[in-house]
């Protein structure tokens, strides 16, 4: 199971003002909490309206992340010039997110994609909108993996996101997802599949419940790579205990050294 | 989901204390807070060694918990006389908890079955051991609706048990439990599925992690009928956020009214 930490993300205001007032030391808490807690990878969105400001951010968030921690970079932005100007700073092998099937995004980003040795997030978007069952998150699974390996990607570098909707404004949307994690673990062997959760809860009330079981109900239907806040309580141990549940941890093995090293709670 | 308290249960060590004291005070306690926390049955096995002792103890239970709240007994007892004493008391609906294909044990409970207008647990286990795999719990589950049925029962008055065994001692029993839940409600109609998960559990560490993921994950493959402890914390949470995920609460009314009743901690 890849994790990747979500917590500093510019959507989140209290975290857009702390990017832009440059607070080095509310990021490396960020950081260094995360890491602490499990995170295998630091997701850094610096979304900015101001023309340019972008990838200034981005720069700074990969500086002060990779100063303070040995966990690699998800470059979390839709703009080419800010992934390309975070790219030439991270170090390791950072993660992409996201491309996707909408004009533009992935053409962009693509030559980027082709000279960097880093892992992307492929979003099961495109311009015909949101996709609405499982047979659409499987098409744009497949064109997205058929793009990304003809540009020179290796399946196992590639997290394929069937895109959590919010299991409110349409009761086949938590199932649906399910089932394409499961579909797509089947047939596209080592690509990983995984996705933010927490969208899954919008417009519900005790929004971390509905979290935790769509986290667990997608674990134990194969996905293997998530985007998580690893601080809240609960999230790691359910993690490792859907492991269990799902077979993905046959001897437990995973589970009994996060319990040694404290991660249960 | 037809949720059991499981909590007046002789297998606790302080439990049986409790009972055999007839410490009333206690088992109202234990009783009216497992109601309060969204039991709609109280499960009461009395379990005891001295001869006769089960039938007196159970007796005792049934009539307490009954003089304190509204919600019918759960009676656990593979003792056909301790289950006739039980049953002569109770009020309402009772759940007979539980039968199975073991010699003896089918045939002693069949015609109190018969006769009373109860709910009945139907457990997959035969004199050839534990069930292995899905098959094997397929099988049981047929037999068992089919002699049960022919005895009177409605196959919504059945409650298929599929045995949630440890996992942590076979890779594959998570998965095996998860398809045959899956498949009895497929194939099964309006009988229901449930069973104590807290078994799967054993002989590990942090074990209400693993409780709530496997809680999670057999919802969301369909089952509707639960014997857990509604006061520990987090489980009605769980409950309701998976029956969001599993689409048993497409319109996510349950859980709104959960949150209205504070339900969701």
């Amino acid at each position: 199971m890849l994790i990747i930490g979500e917590k500093i993300n510019a959507a989140r205001a209290a975290v857009r003002k702390t990017i832009q007032q440059r607070n080095e030391s509310a990021i490396i808490e960020l950081a260094t909490a995360q890491a602490a807690a499990g995170a295998d990878y630091i997701d850094v969105n610096g979304g900015d309206e101001r023309p340019g400001a972008e990838a200034a951010n981005l720069r700074w968030l990969v500086d002060v992340v990779q100063s303070h921690t040995d966990r690699p970079v998800c470059i979390d932005s839709a703009d080419p010039s800010a992934v390309e100007a975070a790219l030439s700073l991270a170090r390791g092998r950072p993660i992409v997110n996201s491309v996707s099937l909408e004009a533009g995004r992935l053409e962009a980003l693509l030559p980027l994609l082709r000279r960097a040795d880093c892992m992307v997030v492929a979003l099961c978007m495109s311009d015909e909108g949101p996709p609405k069952a499982v047979e659409d998150r499987l098409d744009r699974a497949r064109r997205l993996v058929e793009i990304l390996v003809a540009a020179g990607k290796k399946p196992a570098d590639i997290i394929v996101d069937p895109c959590f909707f919010p299991v409110c404004s349409d009761p086949g949307q938590a199932q649906a997802v399910f089932e394409a994690i499961r579909r797509i673990r089947r047939e596209m062997g080592e690509t990983l599949v995984g996705g933010g959760v927490s969208n899954s809860s919008y417009g519900l009330p005790g929004r971390k419940w509905i979290n935790l079981a769509m986290l667990t109900g997608a674990i134990i239907h194969g996905m293997n790579a998530a985007i998580v806040d690893p601080c809240q309580p609960g999230i790691i141990p359910v993690i490792r205990a859907a492991e269990v549940a799902s077979g993905a941890d046959p001897s437990c093995a995973n589970y009994i050294s996060a319990h040694r090293q404290g991660k249960l709670g």
